[in-house]
């Protein structure tokens, strides 16, 4: 199988992920890319999404990153789910701001995955560096 | 200084911290108690928080968590913020199903504390288990 | 099957891994008890632990925290390994300083359980707060 | 200031550090590089780094992944400590095996800085993936 052809499977189960996921609407979450092992998300803060300190909740910082993670760790369409996830928050993002997470596969070994989602915004300063393990149920995401 | 003192004035923050928080309406937020070095935080999954495998995202579950540290952790009145975290999921919550997050104080010196946030369902079973780290940035929360 | 029993299965658990681990000389480590879901074990601070800043490697410190957790996530006699772990690091321990880590368990359902480890010295203060994430293989640690 | 003159002064970094640590004998560690955000430590595992299931110990590990770590936050020259890390284990190391801590910077904003340490052995599977976050103290490692 070429690249391509994986890469377009991937992208085919992050549009199908992204198409059934409640949160997509609540966040505005956008589908910026994704291939194998690989995928991007962004949103742009909104009032909705803030702390009591009225910046962006590190809770819908994780979901973004958590997204993006959950496209790249099921982009071998075998159902993937998240067992761990830890988060560093680095640099706080402001309501109006366009942030976009960027998820990359760091191993992949029987049903264990580690992804490395790095959040940054437009400016280019990095909000937040996540790290999920991921753990397959069996099953495919999408028909091949 | 009293508990009791301690204690109201903890509740006084959760208080505010929860009037101010956008997420508070987007999550359906509830405060169930708050207490020096302590809190408590619920909220009933709906449609609008599933990820693509149509359960409760963990992104969802990692906010309502980290709501609660955010309150145990400014509970001294000194402004303070997520540096870190991590989460372990344990069990998917469903759709319809109200999830309380418990933060208790693990550690306090200096700037930086340690708390453990249990997520449990209803009927007993852990949902999620989360360990945050603050970092306070001075100034108060509320007017003592 | 009374608490008394579970708890001395449970020791002896500890007892034999104890018994069998490379790392116990290394490190000079002490069982300081276990029981049912939970264990403690100590050691003093060496000159052969150090980092470049001459106190406790942090790594030397999760070694402590994670032989605990080991133990207490063992305890219920099915053998369990580490997946997961994360770990916040508060005070450092200097050489001559005896610590002591104490793991309990914060979730256990299915093959997966979720323990707290807190690391304190003599004097009171918190060196670091450790979370594991377990998953059982099957098997027995030892004949009952 | 070029890029090579920033790795010069990385190395010096790392190979200083390595000459203080305590635990650079007890585990045997080598410095296999260093440059301006990233560094690469090995050893080979031996029985006195095992746990109870004979196996390396997840703590030494994490010891390894951590070394890398600090050489690596520390190579701009201003002291940083870990403040917090997390790892997920992939895969056993067995007693003979050589493994290698690759870390690499992920962000480094203002005092704070997001490593990314993969751990591999000579096989090629990936054993570790370590993710950690470091706070600069102030002051310099090396005279300049």
């Amino acid at each position: 199988m070429t690249q391509t052809k994986e890469d377009a499977l991937a992208r085919r189960i992050a549009e199908y992920l992204h198409s059934t996921e409640g949160v997509a609407e609540t966040f505005g979450l956008v589908m910026e890319g994704a291939g194998f092992g690989w995928a991007k998300c962004s949103m742009v803060v909104k009032e909705s999404m803030t702390n009591g300190h009225k910046v962006c909740h590190g809770g819908v910082l994780f979901s973004l990153a958590d997204n993006a993670f959950a496209w790249a760790c099921n982009s071998r369409n075998v159902i993937a789910f998240a067992q761990s996830a830890s988060i560093n928050f680095i640099s706080p993002a402001q309501i109006g701001e366009k942030v976009t997470a960027h998820a990359r596969e760091e191993a992949n070994e029987g049903r264990t995955g580690v992804y490395t989602v790095t959040v940054t915004a437009e400016d280019g300063r990095t909000i937040a560096v996540f790290q999920g393990l991921s753990r397959t149920a069996g099953g495919k995401v999408v028909e091949e």
